[in-house]
């Protein structure tokens, strides 16, 4: 005869507890969470709940759902365990902010409508010839170990002929390969600024939804941007201490979509070589331009070591393989890699040769070609949509490039109402406050991911909220 | 008509410093080193410098060797360039030991014996089966994006059923992919410790070799260590403030090689509930055992969540994977996850594809039971080879699993004496004092990486020198 299902959930719950999973002062999932994972009625769940609370294990408590309070081994002994979750809010590094959890939590939902991942989407994703790439490097594998400190030397390689095609001619010497652009920026955050140092960038920018350089002790400072970009004479205006540097995002700036003009570029330098302001250029969306390709990074002119630039496959090929580069000056790349030695002892190796086979065999530049025609269907799809159902209520512009459409919502419009209206009614859309430090009237919205008729739906959901809001 | 050699040199070193990637102040490679780039003498080297000179671009520094001064455009104009390097110490997070730096710079060359790695021999690389392994999961694969913040499900799955199988009862909701242990050591300094918090260890310990912890702003404390490992009595007389953690590795420590016995084991989990010092327990050699099986972990008998529990596939399988796990109570693994996804979104989706398929196809299983009877030829070559040549001049214990024998010389024998007469003449130690905070008569030898007739002739080697150290 099987236990009744109660029964099964108490068991499991006391395992938890036993084993130290859930240690005192823990919380419980939530009612729902539990009905759901033992595909029972929330009755059955408050049965279960109420008899380990008879038994002293759990308790409820207000606004905290269900908490463990003892369990058989504190029942019997005076000294209280070790509480972890004390110490969880105690380590340098902050805990991201709550939306953006939210959020992040709510990217891995299939149920709602995602006009906020920022990830090709699975359409997109080149089976065939990552299956093809896996094959040939698996035939070609030979014994391997830990890496270079830069990185897989043929991988370096081909990432400097990439770079090359783009006007940035370094050597292999100068580059290395990270997990990814958000490693890169961890790694300069501790390796190369000081604390209390100042990081100008973009505002809005997605860096605000992040904790990276806050967490390692900087400010934030975020400038104004114009059609163009972030507007130079901003930033000379606030620079006074050398204890500084200026993180730019040229190519289809997340969250604006904007992107940086020629002359931009060039005035960005000029300032940076006069002012002394060591330039961080994020170029992870350079490769997805839709209408026609962007002017050179502003690396591509650096002859003073004055620029950082970073790339990634993660927007244009595949987040998964978590690779990305840092190109500079060889002394700075010198350092990083120590650090990055420091923190992971380097990329996966597997990831490193799949990568290097995608770049040398030019599947690379071919997915690409791909990718452009079918995020450029979904751009316009994305647009219409907008026209359609919200031009009473919002601007937008155009965006050239990149995954992103910055919509700005009439005033009377409440945006954290819409955000959490749209969540409610299936659509995850991110609000701009979390990529600023004050109220924001936009959003954005994210073309890449949703299926096309996702992406129409979603936006026609979001015109019925609007009344609402 | 070719152009002459040091002419080529020439225009390499131009082209470096007119791209900014050797910016002004940066040291160039020796006259050694360029002359091996580029296959001339040192001579063809000291005529392309001679002429950089002239132009005003490099300078000769005593103790510097040649140094970069001035670039084309700074030729032109006053300010003077971003210095970067001057950048390069200023990070929160330490650069490593020099002597550490060295090491780990010489364990790439191919030429020297290596005494040093603490990586398994290109010759127990399982070439057939990660070819395999790697066609499989290319066959099966499905189209991947970001993993779940705490690791593919399938592979968090598959180590919960290993861990169950050492006696710890977790599920896969309460374990972290990491890159390897390190990373998770990174983690847990940045995500869980406070500033200023104690960490005890072992003394010595390969900690000390490394600056993760110093670098986050924690102090180490060395416990001493007896035949059965680190002392209880010895950290209860240290142990004063809450703000204090433990790390220990109880299975065929690194640098001794020591085994915890089963009682120090449960005397140290007491401890850590009475006087509320967690525990982070680094298992990454347990597998390796050559003699009989270790006793249970100390997590497995942790019924308080008190204990975090590091393994990896690094050492038994393979590094270059860069896939190791945490496991503990879930409000911390789910703190370590959000820490992570702000350091690198999760590690790479083919290692933890790779790493799965290991595990559960049991090749992983297979694979060790070939490793532990190749180690344990590798490890009685070398006992054999130090009582022919060392027993005079030193004594050790015979290690019942890892990689390491810990040597200690005779107290009139200068260990930084020999371990650059070893380098010298092509055997690499490593010298016990990276370690630990104090002088050491020890070094540590690895029997895991040199092929045995290398173990051999190196220890024979080091017997020759000892006269003159």
């Amino acid at each position: 005869m099987k236990a009744p299902k109660y029964k099964v959930i108490i068991d499991y719950i006391k395992e938890q507890i036993t084993n130290g999973i859930w240690p005192v002062g823990s919380r419980l999932p939530s009612q729902r969470d539990l009905a759901k994972q033992f595909g029972v009625n929330r009755s059955t769940i408050v049965t279960a709940l109420d008899e380990l609370a008879a038994d002293g294990l759990v308790e409820g408590k207000l606004g905290m759902g269900t908490v463990v309070i003892n369990n058989t081994w504190t029942l019997m002994r005076s000294a209280p365990p070790v509480n972890w979750n004390e110490q969880v809010g105690l380590g340098t590094h902050q805990a991201s902010l709550s939306t953006v959890q939210a959020i992040n939590l709510a990217e891995a939902d299939e149920n709602l409508i995602q006009l906020s991942k920022g990830e090709l989407s699975k359409d997109l994703f080149p089976l065939e010839e990552m299956r093809a790439v896996l094959t040939k490097v698996g035939q070609e594998l030979e014994p391997f170990g830990y890496e270079d400190p830069k990185g897989n030397p043929l991988l370096r390689e081909a990432i400097a002929k990439y770079l090359n095609q783009k006007g940035i001619m370094v050597h292999a010497s100068s580059i290395l390969v990270v997990s990814g652009a958000l490693q890169a920026l961890h790694l300069i955050s501790i390796g190369l600024l000081e604390r209390e140092s100042t990081v100008f960038l973009e505002s809005p920018s997605y860096l605000y939804s992040l904790s990276t350089f806050q967490s390692a002790g900087m400010k934030l400072h975020g400038i104004p941007m114009d059609k163009e970009g972030i507007i130079p004479e901003m930033i000379e205006a606030s620079h006074h201490s050398r204890k500084s540097v200026l993180y730019c995002h040229p190519n289809f700036h997340n969250p604006t979509g904007t992107l940086m003009g020629e002359k931009r570029r060039q005035q960005l330098l000029k300032l940076a070589e006069s002012a002394q302001l060591p330039i961080i250029e994020d170029d992870v969306y350079g490769d997805l331009w839709l209408d026609s390709p962007p002017p050179s990074p502003i690396k591509s002119h650096d002859r003073h070591g004055n620029v950082l630039y970073l790339g990634s496959l993660s927007k244009s090929l595949n987040p998964g393989l978590r690779i990305g580069w840092i190109a500079g000056p060889e002394a700075v790349i010198d350092r990083l890699a120590d650090l990055k030695m420091q923190t992971d002892y380097g990329s996966s190796s597997l990831s490193q040769r799949a990568a290097a086979e995608w770049l040398v065999s030019g599947l690379y530049e071919k997915h690409l070609l791909k990718v452009r025609k079918q995020l450029k269907v979904r751009r316009n799809a994305a647009l219409e949509a907008l026209e359609k159902h919200l031009s009473s209520f919002a601007e937008w512009d155009r965006p050239a490039g990149g995954f992103f459409i910055w919509v700005k919502m009439n005033s009377d419009i409440s945006l954290p109402d819409l955000y959490r209206k749209a969540l409610a009614n299936g659509v995850l859309i991110n609000p701009g406050r979390i990529y600023a430090t004050q109220k924001m009237q936009h959003f954005r919205l994210s073309f890449a991911n949703a299926p096309v008729e996702d992406i129409q739906k979603g936006i026609a959901i979001l015109e019925s909220l609007i009344e609402d809001c």
